[in-house]
């Protein structure tokens, strides 16, 4: 860590009290010109302190933006976040994040960014942020799996950024088949992973994260509206960006280790039961076809397990679903 | 396709004949010194041409080198091959390939070196060769298919590779799974496959293929000698690196357009006629646990099929198989 850091982490530690410049320099090990220094840089970035002479300095207010001191500070974990890059404006954090993986960047590294310039999702469709408002996160990791299992860093990543949702707002959220995030029937959140591999191991994983949290409904592109929702929309509330990004990377974590010790089957439990399509009926398109039944529940290797209306069980590995509404299913079930 | 080319092709359509300054200058379209430069360059890349005044020029000896103008003179395919990119010396022609593909090179894009100094197997493991006498190669593409099917890519070369070698020099070549080159019971070539994808579909495929043609049995380290061998060693003879590149490639993209087009099913018939293991008991090694049983086929993915001692029949995704001898058949099957 850094000094800007460590400075951050002085002051929230001792939130709301003044911090004079000989403890701070005494505490951090350096000059007390180059702490001036740095609350001058910290200013810069956003932060205000209020200033009195004699007892120096109390933080009043935090920038909103996904500083690395910010994450660092509040974070608790082992590896996972402990390296942040962060940048006001890239084409996309997969990108660089994928860039920083080839050069051997540390499994556990996170980029985050206020703008993507060219965001995308699954099947290079355009992933929409306006700047500063959402959450724009790609994380590094290296399991040693074979590339068949990298789906299940991506269905883990699903339900890790559900429970945090459901944790810090309580709020409905569940996942659509393969990763999506949806509150209230709209998609707020998305899943981007990956991969560079060879046929029997994985070099790296990066997972890309976009979840829409403090985005107005007008910030929403008109066409987009009807089906997109932010997390500030469904709470009523701004959230602070920090907490859901610091949040979202201890639940993975968990989850992450969790899948390398213990395997699978815990994380499918729980997406079963975060699962917005289990129990309902669906169409699937893969590989250029249709397919229609009841979701089953997740293979191995993430693909969804899905009944047909025959009887018989086909796994469906790419692609995406769509819940069919009730009418559809009456039409698709008469003779 | 460069002057250089044109220039080996015009003398390699009409072998042993001498070609005039004048008629080179008008079949090429530039002038006779420009001509007469390239034959300089091409002479300073180890063509030899007997020349004779008012002849002109006759190609009495062509370099052995995988020279981007040979393979090009000589290559019939539509689209794999037709971008070479020579190196005398390289880490590893798939992290130039690599590279290339990130960049957005073509599909078909061929990368050949005389040299490898970080040359690698599966695994990480080292791959050596010394300078100017194997085959070195790497291919990028871009199959529309899920990553799960990344494996029969491989496959597919490792059926091309054999029926070449075959093909050109009458030898008894097997592949060994997922994709070695073995000719009488000695490693002769392996492939290293990367991609690049997302969990729905493959940025691109890089499969790198090494076979070892015209290293003399004293060029092979002392501790790979007993399992190890080379084309010369085994057909006697050395042989013309380009037409074993050339082959490669041009049986390849058969393969790879039928598999495209026809899917995997004839690729594996092909397989199992070239398979050194089926018929026999092997142990396969794959995620840590040992098995033991007999190769059945492969599936969809390129796994091996293994029937095992209980009749059940197991999916070995990664990893290695070794093949039992006589005395082991016996041990493992004793009560």
């Amino acid at each position: 860590m850094g000094l800007n850091e460590d400075l951050v982490t002085l002051f929230r530690e001792n939130e709301g009290e003044f911090l004079s410049g000989e403890l701070l320099a005494e505490k951090i090990g350096v000059s007390r010109t180059t702490i001036w220094n740095h609350i001058r840089t910290l200013q810069r970035l956003g932060y205000e302190f209020a200033a009195q002479t004699h007892l120096g300095y109390r933080l009043t207010r935090t920038p909103d933006r996904m500083l690395p001191q910010e994450i660092a500070s509040r974070l608790k974990t082992r590896f996972l976040g402990k390296s942040v890059h962060y940048y006001e404006e890239v084409a996309s954090t997969n990108d660089v994040a994928l860039e920083l993986a080839a050069k051997g960047a540390e499994e556990g590294t996170v980029v985050v960014a206020e703008k993507q310039t060219s965001g995308r999702g699954r099947f290079g469709r355009k992933w929409f942020s306006p700047p500063g408002k959402n959450l724009i996160l790609s994380l590094i990791l290296r399991p040693p799996f074979l590339p068949g299992r990298a789906s299940q860093v991506a269905i883990t990543t699903s339900v890790a950024a559900a429970v945090c949702l459901r944790g810090l707002f309580d709020l409905p959220a569940l996942i659509k088949w393969p990763n999506d995030i949806y509150i209230r029937g709209r998609k707020a959140g998305g899943i981007l992973t990956e991969l560079s591999a060879e046929l029997d191991r994985i070099h790296h994983i990066v997972v890309g994260v976009g979840i829409n949290l403090n985005m107005t409904r007008d910030e929403i592109p008109a066409h987009l509206r009807p089906n997109c929702t932010s997390v500030r929309i469904e709470a009523g509330k701004r959230c602070d960006r920090i907490q859901v990004a610091v949040t979202l990377i201890q639940e993975l974590e968990k989850r992450y280790r969790g899948l390398l010790k213990d395997g699978f089957s815990h994380i499918v439990d729980e997406w079963i039961a975060l699962s917005l399509s289990l129990g309902q009926r669906i169409e699937a398109r893969s590989e250029g076809r249709l397919y229609s039944g009841c979701p089953a529940g997740l293979d191995e290797d993430g693909s969804l397990l899905l009944r047909l209306d025959s009887g018989i069980t086909r796994r469906i590995s790419g692609g995406d679903i769509r819940i069919l509404s009730g009418s559809e299913v009456a039409r698709a079930s008469s003779p």
